[in-house]
């Protein structure tokens, strides 16, 4: 088949970019990619055999075989690679045309390029897109913030190729200026939360339960057909049952335990800071793969501190199994919690003017972190669309009050057994903090009005005061 | 007294610039002081009357009165006033002359001013300033970096002015462009550790034990005499009993929880991530601040979520506070512990070459973070100048070894009772992780190589792996 011109082009043919143009073409659109990798157009080129889309060699013919306005997206490694990508393309383009940046790019360098551009009269659209290889064959979560009226002529497109949840697409027009990159990164953010709660769960069985892969497999497949269902549980169930070829065992138990990141996660907690929105999970996740990554440290202290052989564990089993189960929907709920409320504090303070709902229903399929549970934060925000922060809702008041003492009961026992679980731990006591009418950070206020007349105010009269202490 | 020319000025003369310049007056130093505040300039005029110093009320008559080269310091607040300051300077200086910002300068705004007044010839050293008003006053903690051939002019000053411990004084030359600044972030950060850690113990002593303030006042006196001598735990004791001339009552029962900040216990964390240095129970100091701050929506969640009534507690009286004692030595070891681990990094990946042992020596006395355990800490640094992480030396091993249970039995105790303790805990997580040679973080490596193809080691072979899973 041939065209005189292509409908969507891509710049970056790598496993995301090939996959996601193949999904535009199966979706009856002409796509058209190109890399400065020739392998990787003649990928492309292979794999996409009798489909209605072309690798091209040079940006030249890549912008020239494209109609316009054009619509150009990049899936090129975040950073400086997007700008040398864009400079290249600047004139080659035609006013009007649009550039889609999906790439996991900071915050902070889509909006300064979605003002360069303007400039420039090029439209741009810094727009997440999660799925992993799987999602951008397949359709995943798409979230586009940016310039609107480019999400009009994009739309029909995006909405096509996008994951399907009850026939709604998973994708919807996030936001002005960097928002969609912003709400990928907090989608990020929460993933390294989940990933790590699983983690850590997967550990108390193993450890505590001395459960074997096959049987944490069969349990992570019955929990996935439960309120625990999403597609980390899901894939988690695959991993514990994989054999090795060359190992007569699971591969599981040979991969290094040390997790490596590539920034959003980071990013997440670092902005979450800087607005002061407590998101402590996703904090814990983070720490835990920096500390993963000091592997022979940990090696030195294992051997320098010794075991720990606690009594014998009171909780086994079903009864065990049961309580990880609570603590880990416990703790789900309360990343997800983080992230939303991280979400909303930023809509305000970056006016970003974001749709909650709107975000917790594209979050339903094709990403990373779709989940049943996605369903119920979407109508947490549909029924209340100025909330925050999710724990306030009654409906989950009622499931967190329900989990609350499996938690405790397993932090009990990692905790008497050295079993770290920061992740777990930190959703508790989040949870806590924020139960707590009363908190004793009046000490916190005090010792700073002591040693630096930093001042505190009172519960019982208002005003700004100071004491001479001591 | 009159002089023709003065030794030392200070810009900047709110409580903590006044009170170090009358420390230098103290010294026998002829100190100068202006501020665009005539009251301030006023105020430092009455308070020296008798002493070798003075406040002028022209910047222009300010560096007129200075012997050359002319030793600056600047105490204004940190940011846009510190170059502002600095653009009003340079029309008056000479090449050579040292201008010393001893404010809390984000160490980028400290690197960028450094090269910048290079190209001026003008010689620059961001000082961290640690101690509070009565520091400034009676002799603080002060952390140099820069410029070396400025420390040298500066030294005999600074050395005279610093605080002492067993006569050395609590300055020295931190190292290169922002290192004095970093230290001094790090500093802070440890502060705010050590700051929630007596709060939550505070908390659990007061809501577990139910002791009343005084007696809570007279243990945390008896503490400060152990092993948990610090300032800190110093000021907590006097918090503790001073009462309140209004109220029938103690001070602190009516001061309202919610704990400001001024970034830089969030510049730790966040610089901290930057380099893959866990900090968590840093942190969760910031997160504990963040937290409080919400206090409406605390209030409306106690409300929602009512209390928790647990059973009789079985830890009483003086087994309780032996317990929170043994907990806080525990976690004020593992936050400096984290804290110093940051510097020894940073010390590495940008270059400051940072004299570990003598930074705990200058921390030993003058600032907020002195504590008797910083003896203990420049000891271990001293034997082992490559250390990075103290919770590896046998010294350290026995003290975290014998406390840790009592940690265990704490957070037992307050996770029971849903009494939010996110710093401690963290302390104990941030342990057993690193006490865990094997950690789960093989799972998580296994699910970013299952999404995204992100490979993985092995702990069997050698290489790069990637697996077609499911």
């Amino acid at each position: 088949m041939t065209h005189e011109l292509y409908d969507f082009g891509m710049i970056g043919l790598g496993v995301m970019g090939r996959n996601f143009l193949l999904n535009v073409a199966d979706d009856g659109f002409a796509a058209l990619g190109t890399d400065i990798n020739e392998d990787s157009v003649n990928a492309l080129n292979e794999e996409g055999e009798g489909m209605n889309v072309k690798g091209v060699h040079t940006q030249k013919e890549f912008v020239s075989l494209l109609s316009t306005p054009r619509k150009i997206m990049l899936l090129v490694p975040a950073g400086k690679i997007v700008d040398a990508v864009i400079e290249g393309l600047l004139p080659l383009l035609d006013e009007g045309d649009i550039i889609i940046d999906g790439g996991n790019s900071h915050y902070d360098d889509t909006n300064r390029r979605y003002e360069y551009l303007k400039t420039k009269n090029i439209r741009f659209l810094g727009t997440g897109v999660s799925g992993g290889a799987e999602g951008a064959r397949r359709g995943p979560s798409i979230m586009p913030g940016g310039d609107k009226s480019a999400w009009e002529v994009v739309k029909p497109i995006l909405e096509t190729v996008a994951a399907k949840v009850d026939g709604e697409p998973c994708v919807t027009y996030i936001g002005e200026s960097s928002s969609g990159h912003y709400v990928k990164m907090v989608h990020n953010g929460i993933e390294y939360g989940l990933m790590q709660l699983i983690a850590e769960a997967y550990d108390v069985l193993k450890r505590v339960g001395g459960m074997s892969n096959d049987d944490m497999s069969a349990l992570f497949d019955k929990w996935n057909k439960g309120r625990l269902n999403s597609y980390l549980v899901e894939i988690s169930a695959d991993i514990l049952k994989q054999r090795d070829d060359e190992l007569d065992g699971h591969l599981l138990d040979v991969i290094l335990d040390k997790a490596k990141q590539k920034g959003t996660g980071k990013w997440t907690s670092q902005t979450a800071m800087d607005l002061g929105v407590p998101v402590p999970t996703i904090d814990a996740a983070v720490t835990m793969r920096g500390i993963s990554a000091f592997k022979e440290f940990r090696q030195d202290m294992s051997t320098l501190y010794g075991e720990i052989h606690p009594d014998e564990v009171a909780l086994k089993g079903d009864g065990l199994a049961k309580a990880v189960e609570e603590a880990l929907y416990f703790s789900f709920i309360i990343c997800y919690a983080q992230g939303m409320h991280l979400l909303a504090e930023a809509s305000e303070e970056l006016n970003y003017d974001l749709d909650m709902e709107g975000i917790a229903r594209i979050w339903r399929g094709g990403c990373i972190i779709r989940a049943g549970l996605l369903e119920q934060i979407r109508g947490s925000f549909s029924n209340h669309p100025k909330l925050k922060n999710m724990i306030s809702t009654r409906q989950f008041r009622d499931e967190l009050h329900g989990c609350r003492e499996s938690v405790v009961e397993v932090l009990h026992l990692t905790n008497e057994r050295g079993i770290s679980t920061l992740c777990m731990s930190s959703a508790l006591q989040y949870f806590d903090a924020f139960r707590s009418e009363r908190l004793p950070l009046n000490m916190v206020q005090a010792q700073r009005d002591y040693f630096g007349s930093h001042t505190y105010e009172r519960i019982d009269q208002k005003g700004i005061f100071h004491t001479d202490w001591g």
